[in-house]
């Protein structure tokens, strides 16, 4: 059965001294030195990036990791927004369905640090549809229309969103490679500027560089001589890409049916689930994942999230974004996809040092793209 | 096993009416109707395109896809530069290899000419490496030292390129949907300017607009009910991005790894293949591609080429590049490995019309990322 048997990541952050492919070096060269396996073992690499092409200048990154990691086997790239990390892994698993005895890397690295704010906005932008872009519906004013809607609907207010942040900064805190290490309270986060109403600057994920890269195998044997968990299950869902052309602005219908069907072919529930990984590019998407997955009842998730009921400490069975998150420990967009993957992998392996949660046996990894074109919902067990 | 079923092809061409969303919703219609398929038997999407994001602000394809076809499945977007089409192909390929029974959409396109020919030269060198994009070593800067090696090593001169472009152009007028319906003689090449020595205009193919789908089914009832190729191949290799480390310079090693695996999977050989689309985005290429590809030695591709020995009216076993080549049916980079395959899909089941080659049994493509970072070589039979 395909396994994760290995996962490395650099740490996310402002990397000035790192570019594009000195990070899938990092996290390739990382990735293979921890599982002891020698490049010539790799049968084949999928690579998640957005940008490369509009930041760096750098397209047919399939030859650049070809010159840098000296192979001439099978590199894909993929790229789907934000899920382009999520993406690479999906397409992997399900290469290695008809590669038996195979070994793939996966590897997911961003760049964004090099240029401006503004023009790393824009070239995010290009993930949104045409017409959104147009009238400069940014992808905080796309979420924030979404958060609007939401605390409407079911009578919250900024606090319920305030304290997803606050949670995902007390995990960081515990990950040396999340970009932020540090606490923030629920009045820092009510008293940072707002981006797009309801949404602040402390409810919402930075611009990181960084990479994260796994190995997957289903070599019997080197799954058995390594930290392994199983992939139960790895599901692609899509929508329009325009928020005026969804069916509801409650909700991430894509998250929903990946979902669905990731419990389905695991044959678990979410209440097997144990740690879990969900897309916080902003806060108020955290709260519409735990929805949109089955975890919460529609509407109830303000509340859960304001009783930071997925806190590390909070004595419960279901702890949610143990590496600090997309908000906390930071989102180079390729890059964020796999380490969601990596960190379930590490909780379930025991490799989680000082955020481990005890007795994992379950764990959900969730990536979505733009605002919802695309989610991937993986499902790992030991 | 896994089989073609379906092509359809837009124009290539300078499409001023059509964006990168109505190209890949002409071509994507276009082959469901011609297969007499509906979009709900459809479990897959996998689109080939490469400056989405560059040229269009256009990332996230898959969403704008699930929009534009009205779909929630998982589509996936592949990038390899000029091989995205192929890479698309290959990894739809990979995906039927575990999906049985399933029926799946492949999809290239590109929108080029809405932005001048500076822009989108910058653009397409984002497929070169860093340092050759550094000191201004555009594509064709590229293939004219290629060709300058080949020339110099086995004695050739430019006459012998500029047949492979008269053939090719010759190929195109016996295709409606070619970018380029006219004849040009071997004097039309040599007059034509210069763009890099010893590359001429009429060396290089041209940039273009177009789309094209192919639908590819292990279902065993559409097969037989539809016109079908089986897939006997489709193999990548990676090679350096940077032409400096390069093992040598008159072949494209990636090419030769590819063709070797292709032919070993196919369990035929060289002379089994009657009809082939080879990558000629200069004339050089195809020289380079027929020798790589083990039909020619090493070093005697001029003299083939002269000859025209592989033109539709030569009489020969094996007739290369009916469809005009990148040459003359033009070159939407994300489009044209799609093609490729489909042009020889109609080839081996008699649907090429005024273009038909007789008595063909196997055909192959050859798609090249770049200078030759990627390449993908795909064998079909009937």
């Amino acid at each position: 059965m395909n396994s994760v048997i290995g996962y490395y990541s650099t740490k996310f952050g402002e990397l000035w001294k790192m570019s594009l492919d000195d990070l899938f070096l990092a996290a390739s060269c990382g990735v293979l030195e921890s599982t002891k396996l020698e490049i010539g073992q790799i049968d084949a690499v999928f690579i998640g990036n957005m940008l490369g092409g509009v930041v760096d200048n750098q397209l047919l990154l399939s030859a650049h990791i070809s010159e840098i990691l000296e192979v001439d086997i099978p590199i894909y790239r993929l790229e789907a927004a934000c899920a382009s990390g999520g993406m690479a892994f999906q397409t992997a698993n399900e290469y290695l369905k008809s590669h038996p005895e195979s070994t793939v890397l996966v590897v997911g690295a961003e760049k964004m640090t090099d240029i401006s704010a503004t023009d790393i906005t824009t070239a995010l932008s290009t993930a949104a549809s045409l017409d959104e872009q147009k009238v400069g519906l940014t992808f905080p004013g796309v979420y924030a229309l979404l958060a609007q809607v939401y605390l409407n609907e079911y009578g919250y207010n900024e606090e319920h969103l305030a304290a997803v942040s606050v949670k995902n900064h007390a995990h960081g805190v515990l990950n040396d490679n999340a970009h932020f290490q540090r606490y923030v309270t629920i009045d820092n986060v009510l008293e940072s500027p707002y981006i797009a109403y309801p949404l602040k600057v402390l409810d919402s994920s930075p611009i990181s560089d960084g990479a994260a890269a796994l190995i997957l195998s289903n070599n019997k044997q080197l799954i058995k001589t390594r930290n392994s968990s199983v992939i139960l299950a790895s599901e692609m869902a899509t929508d329009n890409i325009s928020i005026s052309k969804r069916r509801n602005l409650d909700e991430i219908y894509s998250t929903k049916k990946a979902g669905t069907e990731a419990f389905k072919k695991s044959k678990i529930i979410p209440l097997d689930v144990n740690v879990m990984e969900v897309h916080d590019c902003f806060s108020i998407a955290e709260i519409l994942a735990l929805e949109d997955l089955g975890f919460w009842k529609k509407g109830t998730g303000g509340g859960y999230a304001k009783e930071m009921a997925t806190h590390i400490d909070s004595g419960n069975n279901l702890i949610v974004n143990t590496s600090g998150g997309l908000k906390a420990a930071g989102h180079p967009v390729g890059g964020t996809g796999v380490k969601q993957i990596g960190e379930v992998y590490l909780q379930l392996t025991g490799q989680a040092k000082r955020r481990q949660v005890k007795n994992t046996k379950y764990g959900l990894a969730h990536n979505v793209g733009g605002s919802g074109g695309v989610a991937i919902v993986t499902i790992l067990g030991v």
